[in-house]
Protein backbone atom coordinates (compact mmCIF):
# COMPACT_ATOMS: atom_id res chain seq x y z
CA UNK A 1 0.00 0.00 0.00
CA UNK A 2 1.14 3.78 -0.97
CA UNK A 3 1.15 6.29 1.40
CA UNK A 4 -1.54 8.99 0.12
CA UNK A 5 -1.08 12.31 -0.74
CA UNK A 6 -2.60 14.46 1.84
CA UNK A 7 -1.71 18.43 3.12
CA UNK A 8 -0.57 17.01 6.85
CA UNK A 9 3.07 17.65 7.73
CA UNK A 10 4.31 14.46 6.90
CA UNK A 11 6.21 12.82 10.14
CA UNK A 12 10.36 11.03 9.77
CA UNK A 13 11.16 9.22 12.54
CA UNK A 14 15.32 8.56 13.47
CA UNK A 15 15.47 5.64 15.36
CA UNK A 16 18.56 5.46 16.92
CA UNK A 17 18.34 4.24 20.52
CA UNK A 18 17.09 1.09 19.67
CA UNK A 19 15.85 0.64 23.45
CA UNK A 20 12.10 -1.61 23.49
CA UNK A 21 10.30 1.23 25.16
CA UNK A 22 11.64 3.78 22.92
CA UNK A 23 10.64 2.07 19.35
CA UNK A 24 7.40 1.53 21.10
CA UNK A 25 7.04 4.82 21.44
CA UNK A 26 8.68 5.52 17.56
CA UNK A 27 6.03 2.75 16.23
CA UNK A 28 2.91 4.21 18.27
CA UNK A 29 3.69 7.85 16.95
CA UNK A 30 4.48 6.38 13.14
CA UNK A 31 1.41 4.30 13.15
CA UNK A 32 -1.08 6.92 14.90
CA UNK A 33 0.46 9.63 12.24
CA UNK A 34 0.18 7.19 8.95
CA UNK A 35 -3.63 6.12 10.43
CA UNK A 36 -4.52 10.07 10.24
CA UNK A 37 -3.73 10.07 7.13
CA UNK A 38 0.21 11.12 7.18
CA UNK A 39 3.25 10.38 5.20
CA UNK A 40 5.72 8.26 7.25
CA UNK A 41 9.40 7.70 7.03
CA UNK A 42 11.33 5.76 9.91
CA UNK A 43 15.15 6.05 9.05
CA UNK A 44 16.93 3.26 11.21
CA UNK A 45 20.82 4.22 12.62
CA UNK A 46 23.18 2.30 14.75
CA UNK A 47 21.49 0.56 17.56
CA UNK A 48 18.21 0.85 16.16
CA UNK A 49 19.23 -1.73 13.18
CA UNK A 50 18.84 -4.51 15.68
CA UNK A 51 14.98 -4.28 15.87
CA UNK A 52 15.28 -4.72 11.75
CA UNK A 53 17.55 -7.66 11.95
CA UNK A 54 16.13 -11.11 10.37
CA UNK A 55 17.15 -12.84 13.04
CA UNK A 56 15.69 -12.07 16.44
CA UNK A 57 18.41 -13.55 18.38
CA UNK A 58 21.80 -12.97 19.55
CA UNK A 59 23.47 -13.97 15.90
CA UNK A 60 27.27 -13.02 15.10
CA UNK A 61 26.65 -10.93 11.99
CA UNK A 62 29.64 -9.46 10.20
CA UNK A 63 32.88 -9.75 8.46
CA UNK A 64 35.60 -9.37 10.76
CA UNK A 65 35.62 -10.49 14.78
CA UNK A 66 34.74 -6.87 16.64
CA UNK A 67 31.41 -6.29 14.10
CA UNK A 68 30.76 -10.26 14.61
CA UNK A 69 31.16 -9.67 18.80
CA UNK A 70 29.22 -6.45 18.66
CA UNK A 71 26.25 -8.03 17.19
CA UNK A 72 26.20 -10.71 18.72
CA UNK A 73 26.45 -8.40 22.04
CA UNK A 74 23.46 -6.04 20.42
CA UNK A 75 21.25 -8.88 19.41
CA UNK A 76 18.09 -8.62 17.22
CA UNK A 77 14.44 -8.07 18.38
CA UNK A 78 13.88 -10.25 20.94
CA UNK A 79 16.99 -8.52 22.74
CA UNK A 80 15.95 -5.08 22.95
CA UNK A 81 16.61 -3.67 26.26
CA UNK A 82 14.24 -1.37 28.25
CA UNK A 83 16.16 2.16 28.45
CA UNK A 84 15.73 1.85 32.34
CA UNK A 85 15.07 -1.06 35.08
CA UNK A 86 16.04 -3.22 32.26
CA UNK A 87 16.29 -6.17 34.93
CA UNK A 88 18.78 -8.14 32.87
CA UNK A 89 16.09 -7.91 29.71
CA UNK A 90 13.06 -9.34 32.56
CA UNK A 91 11.43 -5.78 31.85
CA UNK A 92 10.69 -6.15 28.18
CA UNK A 93 8.48 -9.32 28.59
CA UNK A 94 6.85 -7.60 31.65
CA UNK A 95 5.95 -5.16 29.69
CA UNK A 96 4.77 -6.68 26.65
CA UNK A 97 2.31 -8.69 29.29
CA UNK A 98 1.20 -5.76 30.68
CA UNK A 99 0.18 -4.18 26.98
CA UNK A 100 -1.47 -7.62 25.79
CA UNK A 101 -3.85 -7.63 29.40
CA UNK A 102 -4.23 -3.85 28.36
CA UNK A 103 -5.23 -4.88 24.99
CA UNK A 104 -2.80 -2.70 24.13
CA UNK A 105 -0.86 -3.14 20.92
CA UNK A 106 2.69 -4.89 20.97
CA UNK A 107 5.42 -4.24 19.68
CA UNK A 108 5.42 -7.31 16.57
CA UNK A 109 1.58 -5.99 15.90
CA UNK A 110 3.15 -2.51 15.24
CA UNK A 111 5.74 -3.43 13.34
CA UNK A 112 2.50 -5.53 11.10
CA UNK A 113 0.41 -1.92 11.42
CA UNK A 114 3.50 0.00 10.25
CA UNK A 115 4.16 -2.42 6.99
CA UNK A 116 -0.03 -2.52 6.08
CA UNK A 117 -0.02 1.22 6.57
CA UNK A 118 2.71 2.09 4.04
CA UNK A 119 4.94 3.29 6.16
CA UNK A 120 9.09 3.63 4.36
CA UNK A 121 11.71 2.15 6.59
CA UNK A 122 15.15 3.80 5.28
CA UNK A 123 18.70 1.67 6.95
CA UNK A 124 21.18 3.56 7.48
CA UNK A 125 24.23 3.39 5.20
CA UNK A 126 27.07 3.51 7.09
CA UNK A 127 25.80 2.77 10.60
CA UNK A 128 25.46 -0.71 8.81
CA UNK A 129 28.72 -0.34 7.10
CA UNK A 130 30.26 0.44 10.52
CA UNK A 131 28.48 -2.88 11.87
CA UNK A 132 29.08 -4.92 9.52
CA UNK A 133 25.25 -5.56 8.53
CA UNK A 134 24.43 -5.86 5.07
CA UNK A 135 20.81 -5.75 3.53
CA UNK A 136 20.36 -9.27 3.45
CA UNK A 137 20.30 -9.57 7.36
CA UNK A 138 17.42 -6.91 7.65
CA UNK A 139 13.79 -7.86 6.82
CA UNK A 140 12.22 -7.05 3.82
CA UNK A 141 9.83 -4.16 5.23
CA UNK A 142 13.35 -2.32 4.67
CA UNK A 143 13.54 -1.14 1.02
CA UNK A 144 16.15 1.14 0.91
CA UNK A 145 19.45 1.42 2.16
CA UNK A 146 20.22 5.34 2.75
CA UNK A 147 22.17 8.19 3.95
CA UNK A 148 22.01 10.95 5.80
CA UNK A 149 21.62 13.87 2.77
CA UNK A 150 18.57 11.40 1.26
CA UNK A 151 17.14 11.34 4.59
CA UNK A 152 17.27 14.45 4.78
CA UNK A 153 15.59 15.45 1.70
CA UNK A 154 12.92 12.71 2.15
CA UNK A 155 12.39 14.59 5.34
CA UNK A 156 12.44 17.76 4.29
CA UNK A 157 8.32 18.92 4.87
CA UNK A 158 7.98 16.83 7.95
CA UNK A 159 8.88 16.58 11.51
CA UNK A 160 11.80 15.32 12.31
CA UNK A 161 11.66 13.27 15.55
CA UNK A 162 15.20 11.99 16.97
CA UNK A 163 14.53 8.87 19.42
CA UNK B 1 -3.63 32.44 31.42
CA UNK B 2 -4.19 31.69 28.39
CA UNK B 3 -1.48 31.54 25.66
CA UNK B 4 -1.18 34.62 23.59
CA UNK B 5 -1.92 34.22 19.43
CA UNK B 6 1.79 35.13 17.82
CA UNK B 7 3.30 34.41 14.80
CA UNK B 8 6.19 32.20 15.99
CA UNK B 9 6.36 28.84 15.57
CA UNK B 10 5.30 26.22 18.32
CA UNK B 11 7.01 24.54 20.37
CA UNK B 12 5.75 21.05 21.41
CA UNK B 13 7.82 18.64 23.85
CA UNK B 14 7.34 15.21 23.91
CA UNK B 15 8.64 13.78 27.39
CA UNK B 16 9.67 10.43 27.32
CA UNK B 17 12.60 9.77 29.15
CA UNK B 18 11.40 11.40 32.26
CA UNK B 19 15.22 11.69 33.61
CA UNK B 20 15.84 14.48 36.32
CA UNK B 21 18.26 16.28 33.51
CA UNK B 22 16.19 15.45 30.49
CA UNK B 23 13.18 17.12 32.25
CA UNK B 24 14.96 20.28 33.39
CA UNK B 25 16.02 20.90 29.78
CA UNK B 26 12.54 20.22 28.75
CA UNK B 27 11.38 22.57 31.07
CA UNK B 28 14.12 25.06 30.19
CA UNK B 29 13.01 25.00 26.92
CA UNK B 30 9.41 24.90 27.31
CA UNK B 31 9.41 27.91 29.75
CA UNK B 32 11.85 30.01 27.60
CA UNK B 33 9.58 29.18 24.63
CA UNK B 34 6.91 30.43 26.44
CA UNK B 35 8.11 33.49 27.73
CA UNK B 36 9.71 34.66 24.41
CA UNK B 37 5.91 34.66 23.17
CA UNK B 38 5.49 31.13 21.54
CA UNK B 39 2.59 28.65 22.52
CA UNK B 40 3.61 25.29 24.05
CA UNK B 41 2.54 22.17 24.55
CA UNK B 42 4.32 19.00 26.67
CA UNK B 43 3.33 15.81 26.04
CA UNK B 44 4.09 13.22 28.97
CA UNK B 45 4.32 9.59 28.19
CA UNK B 46 5.73 6.53 29.63
CA UNK B 47 8.97 7.50 32.16
CA UNK B 48 7.70 11.28 31.87
CA UNK B 49 4.84 10.68 33.64
CA UNK B 50 6.10 9.98 36.72
CA UNK B 51 7.28 13.81 37.17
CA UNK B 52 3.74 14.62 36.99
CA UNK B 53 2.09 11.88 39.86
CA UNK B 54 0.55 13.44 42.59
CA UNK B 55 2.73 11.21 44.78
CA UNK B 56 6.08 12.68 44.63
CA UNK B 57 7.72 9.31 47.01
CA UNK B 58 7.43 5.61 45.39
CA UNK B 59 3.48 4.48 45.33
CA UNK B 60 2.63 1.46 44.41
CA UNK B 61 -0.27 2.77 41.86
CA UNK B 62 -2.30 0.62 39.61
CA UNK B 63 -4.74 -2.26 39.21
CA UNK B 64 -2.70 -5.47 39.34
CA UNK B 65 0.29 -6.89 40.69
CA UNK B 66 2.62 -5.82 38.00
CA UNK B 67 1.30 -2.40 37.41
CA UNK B 68 2.22 -1.55 41.35
CA UNK B 69 5.11 -3.00 41.51
CA UNK B 70 6.19 -1.11 38.13
CA UNK B 71 4.72 2.11 39.37
CA UNK B 72 6.76 1.68 42.89
CA UNK B 73 9.57 1.20 41.09
CA UNK B 74 9.42 4.31 39.01
CA UNK B 75 8.48 5.87 41.97
CA UNK B 76 7.34 9.78 41.66
CA UNK B 77 8.85 13.81 40.96
CA UNK B 78 11.58 12.84 43.95
CA UNK B 79 12.78 9.79 42.44
CA UNK B 80 13.94 10.66 39.23
CA UNK B 81 17.33 9.38 38.22
CA UNK B 82 19.83 11.35 36.20
CA UNK B 83 20.52 10.12 32.78
CA UNK B 84 24.12 9.30 33.60
CA UNK B 85 26.40 9.41 36.81
CA UNK B 86 23.49 9.09 38.84
CA UNK B 87 24.94 7.25 42.22
CA UNK B 88 21.93 5.42 43.67
CA UNK B 89 19.89 8.90 43.27
CA UNK B 90 22.70 11.07 44.97
CA UNK B 91 23.25 13.31 42.07
CA UNK B 92 19.76 14.78 41.33
CA UNK B 93 20.03 16.03 44.67
CA UNK B 94 23.57 17.59 44.26
CA UNK B 95 22.53 19.06 41.06
CA UNK B 96 19.81 20.86 42.52
CA UNK B 97 21.85 21.83 45.23
CA UNK B 98 24.75 23.17 41.94
CA UNK B 99 21.43 25.04 40.53
CA UNK B 100 20.12 26.78 43.81
CA UNK B 101 23.98 27.85 44.44
CA UNK B 102 23.95 29.08 40.71
CA UNK B 103 20.77 31.05 41.46
CA UNK B 104 18.95 28.75 38.85
CA UNK B 105 15.60 27.87 38.92
CA UNK B 106 15.28 24.41 40.01
CA UNK B 107 12.40 21.83 38.96
CA UNK B 108 9.68 22.81 40.91
CA UNK B 109 10.23 26.21 40.21
CA UNK B 110 10.34 26.11 36.65
CA UNK B 111 7.40 23.43 36.90
CA UNK B 112 5.26 26.38 37.95
CA UNK B 113 6.52 28.61 35.20
CA UNK B 114 5.53 27.09 33.09
CA UNK B 115 1.93 26.43 34.62
CA UNK B 116 1.99 30.56 35.22
CA UNK B 117 2.98 30.92 31.60
CA UNK B 118 -0.01 28.70 30.56
CA UNK B 119 2.11 25.88 28.77
CA UNK B 120 -0.80 22.98 28.12
CA UNK B 121 0.01 19.76 29.65
CA UNK B 122 -1.09 16.07 28.17
CA UNK B 123 -0.45 12.95 29.46
CA UNK B 124 -0.55 9.97 27.16
CA UNK B 125 -3.41 7.81 27.27
CA UNK B 126 -1.94 4.97 26.31
CA UNK B 127 0.97 5.15 28.53
CA UNK B 128 -1.33 5.49 31.60
CA UNK B 129 -3.49 2.64 30.37
CA UNK B 130 -0.56 0.59 29.69
CA UNK B 131 1.01 1.46 33.63
CA UNK B 132 -2.49 1.58 35.25
CA UNK B 133 -2.04 5.47 36.24
CA UNK B 134 -5.46 7.13 36.19
CA UNK B 135 -5.84 10.96 35.98
CA UNK B 136 -6.54 11.79 39.00
CA UNK B 137 -3.32 10.40 40.33
CA UNK B 138 -1.75 13.09 38.42
CA UNK B 139 -1.42 16.91 39.45
CA UNK B 140 -4.04 19.20 38.32
CA UNK B 141 -1.92 21.06 35.59
CA UNK B 142 -2.97 17.88 33.45
CA UNK B 143 -5.77 19.07 31.69
CA UNK B 144 -6.15 16.69 29.22
CA UNK B 145 -5.54 13.00 28.77
CA UNK B 146 -5.49 12.59 24.86
CA UNK B 147 -3.73 10.12 22.19
CA UNK B 148 -1.19 10.44 19.80
CA UNK B 149 -3.36 11.62 17.14
CA UNK B 150 -4.23 14.02 19.41
CA UNK B 151 -1.07 15.53 19.77
CA UNK B 152 -0.09 15.28 16.15
CA UNK B 153 -3.27 17.82 15.37
CA UNK B 154 -2.18 20.22 18.28
CA UNK B 155 1.53 20.17 17.09
CA UNK B 156 1.10 20.86 13.23
CA UNK B 157 2.73 24.01 13.40
CA UNK B 158 4.93 23.20 15.77
CA UNK B 159 8.39 22.13 16.41
CA UNK B 160 8.56 18.70 18.08
CA UNK B 161 11.03 17.73 20.32
CA UNK B 162 11.56 14.76 21.41
CA UNK B 163 13.15 14.57 25.16
CA UNK C 1 33.91 30.02 5.93
CA UNK C 2 30.15 31.40 6.08
CA UNK C 3 26.85 28.98 5.42
CA UNK C 4 25.73 30.20 2.00
CA UNK C 5 22.17 31.11 1.74
CA UNK C 6 20.09 28.64 0.58
CA UNK C 7 15.85 27.53 0.29
CA UNK C 8 16.52 24.59 2.16
CA UNK C 9 15.15 24.34 5.55
CA UNK C 10 17.95 24.57 8.53
CA UNK C 11 19.16 22.17 10.56
CA UNK C 12 19.23 22.97 14.44
CA UNK C 13 20.31 20.16 16.59
CA UNK C 14 20.59 20.27 20.75
CA UNK C 15 23.42 17.66 21.65
CA UNK C 16 22.36 17.48 25.32
CA UNK C 17 23.43 13.57 25.98
CA UNK C 18 27.07 13.92 24.97
CA UNK C 19 27.27 10.38 24.17
CA UNK C 20 30.03 9.28 21.99
CA UNK C 21 27.09 7.32 19.53
CA UNK C 22 24.97 9.91 20.09
CA UNK C 23 27.86 13.09 19.04
CA UNK C 24 28.81 10.71 15.96
CA UNK C 25 25.22 10.75 15.33
CA UNK C 26 24.81 14.29 15.48
CA UNK C 27 27.15 15.35 13.54
CA UNK C 28 27.05 13.07 10.98
CA UNK C 29 23.65 14.74 10.60
CA UNK C 30 25.33 18.22 11.06
CA UNK C 31 27.71 17.37 8.57
CA UNK C 32 25.92 15.98 6.15
CA UNK C 33 23.65 18.57 6.01
CA UNK C 34 25.92 21.42 5.77
CA UNK C 35 27.57 19.67 2.73
CA UNK C 36 24.22 19.57 0.64
CA UNK C 37 23.73 23.16 1.35
CA UNK C 38 21.86 23.46 4.71
CA UNK C 39 22.79 25.97 7.65
CA UNK C 40 23.24 24.21 10.41
CA UNK C 41 23.45 25.30 13.86
CA UNK C 42 24.72 23.07 16.85
CA UNK C 43 23.61 23.51 20.56
CA UNK C 44 25.72 22.20 22.98
CA UNK C 45 24.22 21.71 26.33
CA UNK C 46 24.55 19.96 29.74
CA UNK C 47 26.74 16.43 29.01
CA UNK C 48 27.10 17.70 25.47
CA UNK C 49 29.40 20.65 26.74
CA UNK C 50 32.00 17.71 27.79
CA UNK C 51 32.44 16.95 23.91
CA UNK C 52 33.76 20.79 23.39
CA UNK C 53 35.90 21.00 26.24
CA UNK C 54 39.76 21.97 25.27
CA UNK C 55 40.92 19.38 27.99
CA UNK C 56 40.33 16.15 26.31
CA UNK C 57 40.98 14.07 29.34
CA UNK C 58 39.19 14.60 33.15
CA UNK C 59 40.14 17.93 34.81
CA UNK C 60 38.12 19.62 37.94
CA UNK C 61 36.95 22.63 36.25
CA UNK C 62 34.91 24.70 38.29
CA UNK C 63 34.65 27.60 40.80
CA UNK C 64 33.48 24.90 44.35
CA UNK C 65 33.98 21.31 45.34
CA UNK C 66 30.59 19.92 43.61
CA UNK C 67 31.27 21.54 39.87
CA UNK C 68 34.86 20.73 39.81
CA UNK C 69 34.00 16.87 41.20
CA UNK C 70 31.19 16.88 38.61
CA UNK C 71 33.27 17.79 35.79
CA UNK C 72 36.43 15.79 37.02
CA UNK C 73 33.78 12.69 36.82
CA UNK C 74 32.27 13.61 33.35
CA UNK C 75 36.11 14.53 31.64
CA UNK C 76 36.22 16.01 27.89
CA UNK C 77 36.30 13.95 24.94
CA UNK C 78 38.22 11.33 25.65
CA UNK C 79 35.83 10.28 28.33
CA UNK C 80 32.60 9.94 25.96
CA UNK C 81 30.77 6.88 26.99
CA UNK C 82 29.04 4.96 24.77
CA UNK C 83 24.99 5.39 25.67
CA UNK C 84 24.79 1.08 25.82
CA UNK C 85 27.03 -1.36 26.39
CA UNK C 86 29.88 0.76 27.46
CA UNK C 87 32.18 -1.65 28.81
CA UNK C 88 33.87 1.35 31.59
CA UNK C 89 34.69 3.38 28.21
CA UNK C 90 36.34 0.21 26.02
CA UNK C 91 33.48 0.41 23.93
CA UNK C 92 34.03 3.77 22.36
CA UNK C 93 37.65 2.49 21.60
CA UNK C 94 36.79 -0.51 19.99
CA UNK C 95 33.92 1.77 18.01
CA UNK C 96 36.92 3.92 16.64
CA UNK C 97 38.62 0.92 15.67
CA UNK C 98 36.07 -0.47 13.81
CA UNK C 99 35.01 2.85 11.99
CA UNK C 100 38.75 3.55 11.03
CA UNK C 101 38.63 0.36 9.70
CA UNK C 102 35.44 0.85 7.07
CA UNK C 103 37.44 3.82 6.14
CA UNK C 104 33.99 5.54 8.06
CA UNK C 105 35.00 9.73 9.67
CA UNK C 106 35.73 9.45 13.45
CA UNK C 107 34.34 11.82 15.85
CA UNK C 108 37.43 14.45 15.47
CA UNK C 109 37.37 14.44 12.08
CA UNK C 110 33.66 14.84 11.54
CA UNK C 111 33.92 17.61 14.45
CA UNK C 112 36.69 19.58 12.34
CA UNK C 113 34.68 18.84 9.13
CA UNK C 114 31.89 20.89 10.78
CA UNK C 115 34.10 23.47 11.53
CA UNK C 116 35.37 23.65 7.72
CA UNK C 117 31.69 23.64 6.55
CA UNK C 118 30.83 26.51 8.73
CA UNK C 119 28.30 24.86 11.10
CA UNK C 120 27.75 26.93 14.04
CA UNK C 121 28.57 25.80 17.64
CA UNK C 122 26.63 27.50 20.61
CA UNK C 123 27.26 26.67 24.06
CA UNK C 124 24.34 26.92 26.64
CA UNK C 125 24.67 29.43 29.02
CA UNK C 126 22.95 28.33 31.45
CA UNK C 127 24.77 24.61 31.63
CA UNK C 128 27.88 26.26 31.57
CA UNK C 129 27.07 28.39 34.84
CA UNK C 130 25.71 25.46 36.64
CA UNK C 131 28.57 23.29 35.33
CA UNK C 132 31.20 25.83 36.48
CA UNK C 133 32.43 25.98 32.77
CA UNK C 134 33.57 29.03 31.36
CA UNK C 135 34.01 29.73 27.73
CA UNK C 136 38.01 29.49 27.71
CA UNK C 137 37.72 25.89 29.28
CA UNK C 138 35.47 25.14 25.65
CA UNK C 139 37.81 24.89 21.81
CA UNK C 140 37.98 27.86 19.77
CA UNK C 141 34.86 26.66 17.34
CA UNK C 142 32.34 27.70 20.14
CA UNK C 143 31.64 31.14 18.55
CA UNK C 144 28.94 32.13 20.92
CA UNK C 145 27.32 31.36 24.73
CA UNK C 146 23.40 31.94 24.35
CA UNK C 147 20.44 30.92 26.04
CA UNK C 148 17.71 29.30 24.99
CA UNK C 149 15.55 31.66 23.90
CA UNK C 150 18.21 33.13 21.06
CA UNK C 151 18.86 29.46 20.14
CA UNK C 152 14.75 29.42 19.61
CA UNK C 153 15.13 32.21 17.61
CA UNK C 154 18.08 31.18 15.52
CA UNK C 155 16.07 27.96 14.99
CA UNK C 156 12.59 29.78 13.73
CA UNK C 157 12.79 28.19 10.44
CA UNK C 158 15.20 24.97 10.98
CA UNK C 159 14.12 20.94 11.99
CA UNK C 160 15.19 21.15 15.40
CA UNK C 161 16.90 17.54 16.67
CA UNK C 162 17.37 16.79 20.14
CA UNK C 163 20.14 14.43 20.26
Amino acid sequence: MNQPANDKKDISIVCFSGEFDKLLAAYTIATGAAATNRNVTMFFTFWGLNALKKERGRKPIGKDFLSRVFNWLMGGRNNLPLSRLNFGGASPKLMSGMMKKSNVAQLDELMDAATALGIRHFACEMSMHILGVSKDDLIDDVKEVVGVATFLNESENAHIIFI
